[in-house]
């Protein structure tokens, strides 16, 4: 049984939509699930849902980070916030991963201030499932580490290989780097040391990728900058909402196009599921010693139960482990070429 | 009158569409073109259309830089390719502005190069047009400069203002810089240094702008590192061809989304038009001295005759006098405040 700490009052409609989330997953995993955050709220909440009876508990943190706040004095300042307090439970081996919608920085910050990093790994680096022409790709990092160094960008492919084998079941992930033009000699020099690195390696390296590539599911693993990472995410998470936005403005002006519209409708809503960001449910820190998965702030009940189960496949399925062996098998792989 | 050196040789498609799209040009605009390139197919090309009477000529050049050759080193190698007679004709006065849909790289470099850059640049920057739900936003730069000083961004804001009121018709450009998060801390020290210069300048600037603001039409001039700004407009390409993608193997699942598409279908190729770059035309590569339109090297000849029309009203607008009175103002501006 894997026992997941769930941040109670993180994400824009926390606890409720925490709570339905929780529970919903308590309905179909077998596992521990502990909310954590201010304890009459969400037990309150808690009567609304049907729980399966012991598999949800809740401890008490009576602060709160709001999503607005700096990150690293908040989770200072904060100390009994319930980010930071699901942490200790992880640190303490309360409890085996956690799960957070709230302020993405501050998650960051409490992970990699209290947990410490992985053997061998020099940054965390966030990773998210994107939703491709061919299938799930996985891109790290998306705003972890927004000034890397050329290793950095490394180790994130070897962590992302090893996700995409361990959890998207690839068999041998192909890696592509995120530039601004195929040729190795492109980009700035962050790139071309990068692109050197990967070449180098024993990954399945297919060199860079443009941002025309980004959706077409040319690799598994798109290694990028963090702070490119960050507004591509973004931007992707406007993309569905702005086309709809466009064709209403379009449909409005026509009979025809609104009946059209209204047969198309269930096709259009299979797509907006299909490529929504809720579906993978959280995007994983890797690196950090611990299981965190991080959800978006505006996750749905729904979002929260697809985090809490990709949490649990984690732990099942060892990423940390393997990601450890990977990282110590590259670096005597380099140490026995000098 | 003025005078258009057009690229013969430059794009995936050239000689045929270029010429094809300066067949066109010369239709509907009252002015003179030069394309410049192999005399004897460019010729050849040209017996294929109407063309009124005199508004087109031929300017021999006997080498191309391909799309795939390195930049600086081609056009060093290739005096007499295409690209650089247009900048020489440009830089003798022979002509008023130039128009390619060659290698891009290679277009900065021979502009940048032969033509230097207006009096106070520092550095030149490739801006478009990019439509969104609120009008047409113009990002600066997608490309030209991939490792960005502070500075740089700041004078790109200026030029992109400028460029805003003279051709979009923008009273009062709303300036914001793509960055990971909306408040003045966030980013890296190029951002934050970035935001101070803009927020203390007299630009209409309203902070920061995330992913998510792209296609949003939040602002009308998108500032941008060239490294972001070209994974994003390469991404932005790539958009409706996604979505199309993903409807069509919907579609043909059921009967019912094939006869309601079918209805749609003149909506969604208006958005598909609305939204293409092919609309815009070319993309005007500011901070040089001299009017250089770089379309997209997938051009139609539509592309091509509009980005004639856009070479044409930044001339006649004189859209480069005024970047040179509003960085020389800002210049005085700053010495008054030390």
């Amino acid at each position: 049984m894997v026992r997941i700490a769930v941040d109670g009052m993180g994400g824009d409609y926390a606890p409720q939509m925490v709570v339905e989330g929780a529970a919903l997953a308590s309905t179909t995993l077998d596992h521990e699930i502990i909310l954590v955050g201010r304890e009459e709220q969400i037990k309150s909440e808690l009567r609304k849902h049907k729980v399966v009876g012991g598999r949800i508990s809740v401890r008490h943190a009576p602060d709160v980070v709001e999503m607005h706040e700096s990150p690293v004095a908040a989770i200072k300042r904060k100390k009994d916030s319930s980010i930071n307090v699901c942490i200790d439970l992880l640190k303490q081996g309360q409890a085996d991963a956690v799960v957070t919608a709230g302020n993405t920085g501050a998650a960051v910050a409490a992970a990699t201030l209290n947990l410490g990093l992985l053997a061998g790994i020099k940054r965390p680096g966030i990773a998210i499932t994107v939703p491709t022409l061919q299938g799930i790709s996985l891109a790290i990092d998306v705003g972890a580490n927004i000034d890397p160094a050329p290793e950095h960008l490394y180790q994130y492919a070897v962590m992302a290989d090893v996700y995409a084998r361990a959890i998207l079941n690839k068999r041998r992930p192909t890696v592509g780097l995120l530039n601004i033009g195929e040729e190795e000699s492109k980009g700035t020099d962050l790139m071309r040391e990068a692109y050197k690195l990967l070449r180098d390696s024993e990954l399945n390296f297919i060199g860079n990728i443009e941002g025309r590539d980004f959706l077409s599911g040319k690799c598994d693993c798109i290694v990028c900058d963090g702070f490119v990472g960050n507004v591509m995410l973004k931007f992707c998470e406007s993309i569905v909402e702005t086309i709809t936005k466009l064709l209403r403005k379009k449909i409005v002006l026509n009979p025809v196009f609104k009946v059209g519209a209204a047969l198309c409708k269930p096709a259009l809503e299979q797509i907006r599921c299909e490529t929504s960001y809720e579906e993978a449910g959280g995007a994983p820190l890797l690196g950090v010693n611990g299981t965190v998965l991080i959800s978006h702030g505006g996750s749905s009940a729904r979002a929260i139960a697809n985090a809490v189960a990709a949490a649990v496949s984690s732990i099942e399925r060892g990423v940390n482990a393997k990601i450890v062996k990977e990282i110590s098998g590259t670096q005597q792989h380099e140490l026995k070429k000098t």
